[in-house]
């Protein structure tokens, strides 16, 4: 009697279970540290100190129904403020604490943003290789998911295909940049020539067409490379946020919604997305971390650590003959498979006990991922193994 | 282009956010001090001492990454064993961590177990009078509010209605006691009662008729009252449970639901629970209060507070001519209107400065909701409205 929506979901999990049960069978038979899980985008670096000290100034000063207790559904005024403020300082924007609506991580806001956009059968544009996530968050609400792919080689978006691809029944097209998996990230031009396409096919249709911008890995970005802030470019643009990566407390899930007043019907938007952040049954982000995330706004990760991770990785993956475009942000890989079904690729792998993502997972057969959000000694063991991988189709 | 879903709560909202205006334009004229807010159910308890000890403790003690990072959907495993070893404790049930899901307070629960259960069509029991967001929990999910009315004087579910809703199309009944808005407790009796129909009516369909019981005032029971555990009583039972009222921590959003083996497919259903957590976007409970509550579980609120605030305004109330049940928990007074037209008489309390929820929002007009949850003083200083207000329908 589970619903039907819900029962495929369960049959399909499975898979992911069977993955993950694989990698604990592993570990136990060869130990922890003989096997190489670079499968898991789950952060590895420590939260910076101004969490901890924060957390503890919080509870030590604030007073306990203010600090636990219920306030606005869309976050405490105080923190959307200066959340809205540390923006425009970094991005020249110009938000108040209105166009901020705080949220259970970003996963959550993307799933308030779809609710209140989407009817059944309404079409949302996804870039692949994408978050496979994505698939749920908007069947959640009947919509449907039309898969643009992105080039190969610098995995940006094929324009002629989105272009072609917008119809009367299109209400969003949904980016992450910096991209998981790919780790690109969209320059201005970029967003530009895409915004030219929506804002050409808005006329055309005569309807709102809704850029949503994932960011959880907008901190991620290296070799200075600056990541674009979408609503300079696109009136009807949704910046999705979530401290999970920059400040790696994923767990705590917090993050925020942007809504931007140059937004058509800005404000009756602004309404719905906080009555969906209610109804959904989040009611409102977590309290004590929308306190401690306001006094962290210039706090950051300590990105050298996966810089370093990635240098090395990607050093050892191509060493080995394997194929791989250079990151500029997140912290995944995205690495050519050297024969065609990336699944059978994931198994070869695993004899040598390294653990990979197939990127059909992500809607982009061929290639795999390869997060680099492990420790620096993983890295530096895994060599052998990915050079034995590598010779195994050189040598074919 | 807001969704249509979404564009009737917008506009329905307005009535709220009147109430809400209206509110803080009498205090801005008044004074705080001479406005007797009795309409909000948040906490006026603080947090137990514990928790504040416990914060402070984790984040001295755990290494960053574990305690702020991600871990199964359902939550830390050690969490969940030590809670479902509290339950067992408190009710001699036989819970193991597989039968909790952690999740981001009740509301998240009542959405996770509805998306789990309900195609649309089905339709949910809830039992008047009743908290109007399960209204919305439930259309979320296309299902369809079938509503029971409770008896006047003693509140409890109508049997015969009950047992004369239940169609081909129930999918679940949903209970809330200690009940909101009444303070009603369901004896063992009648969970006894309600339970048989159910269980003769699955029969007769012969398909699962969840109960889902609602029950974040469960430790919120005066006079040693008891409040039986559900599970006891009937297999296919959901128990959705919250710390924001027993510890005083609405805002942090955590909770669980607990799914007994008992129930039908039990651990394919815990899967399709924990999988609708992940993406309805959730993910996971905010992962440093789960370790935080999982170190306060004999801990409570100050009890005797909400009691005497009980006691007092019940005193307050009954003396000023008004009608009322004196509630044996959570924490709210539900008063007979003097007049037939509930939103009117809140409208003259008003006059006095009385801010009370009309129960028309809770499927049961002719009642107001004076939540008790407040200062004490504020409780002594509202004597004098309450006698103007009674002496106005005396009069009459």
């Amino acid at each position: 009697m589970i619903s039907d929506k819900m029962k495929k979901l369960v049959e399909n999990n499975s898979v992911i279970r069977e993955m993950f049960e694989e990698g604990k069978r592993l570990k136990s038979i060869y130990g922890e540290e003989n096997v190489y899980d670079f499968s898991l985008g789950n952060p590895s670096v420590p939260a910076p100190k101004a969490i901890k000290e924060q957390i503890i100034n919080m509870v030590k000063n604030e007073e306990s129904c203010f600090l636990h207790g219920y306030m606005s559904n869309s976050g405490y005024e105080d923190v959307r403020e200066k959340i809205a403020n540390s923006i425009n300082k970094k991005f020249y924007t110009n938000f108040n604490s209105s166009n901020i609506v705080m949220t259970v991580g970003a996963a959550s806001g993307l799933n308030i943003v779809l609710k209140s956009i989407l009817n059944p059968k309404d079409e949302v544009i996804t870039i692949a290789p994408y978050f496979s996530e994505y698939n749920n968050y908007i069947e959640n609400y009947d919509g449907g998911v039309k898969v643009v792919k992105s080039n190969e080689g610098d995995f940006l978006p094929d324009l002629d295909l989105l272009e072609s691809s917008i119809n009367e029944k299109t209400k969003a097209v949904l980016i992450n940049t910096p991209n998981n998996p790919t780790g690109v990230i969209y320059s201005q031009e970029i967003i530009e020539k895409i915004t030219d396409i929506m804002n050409r096919k808005q006329k055309e249709y005569n309807h709102e067409i809704y850029l949503i911008s994932d960011e959880p890995y907008r901190e991620l970005a290296y070799d200075n490379i600056e990541v674009p802030y979408v609503t300079k470019y696109y009136k009807n643009t949704f910046v999705v946020y979530s401290y999970s990566k920059s400040l790696s407390i994923p767990g705590e899930r917090i993050g925020y919604v942007v809504i931007p007043n140059e937004m058509e019907n800005s404000s009756e938007m602004i309404e719905a997305v906080t009555i969906a952040n209610r109804i959904i049954g989040c009611v409102n982000a977590p309290s004590l971390m929308q306190r401690v995330v306001a006094e962290c706004l210039d706090e950051k990760v300590d990105l050298e650590s996966y810089e370093k991770n990635r240098n090395l990785l990607y050093k050892i993956v191509t060493e080995s003959g394997l194929e791989c475009v250079k990151p500029q942000g997140a912290f995944y890989l995205f690495v050519k498979s050297p024969i065609e079904d990336d699944k059978e690729f994931c198994k070869i792998a695993k004899k040598y006990n390294l653990l990979f993502v197939p990127a059909s997972s992500f809607a982009y057969p061929g290639y795999v991922r390869i997060a680099y959000c492990v420790s620096y000694d993983m890295i530096k063991h895994s060599k052998d193994a990915f050079e034995k991988l590598g010779q195994e189709f050189i040598n074919n």
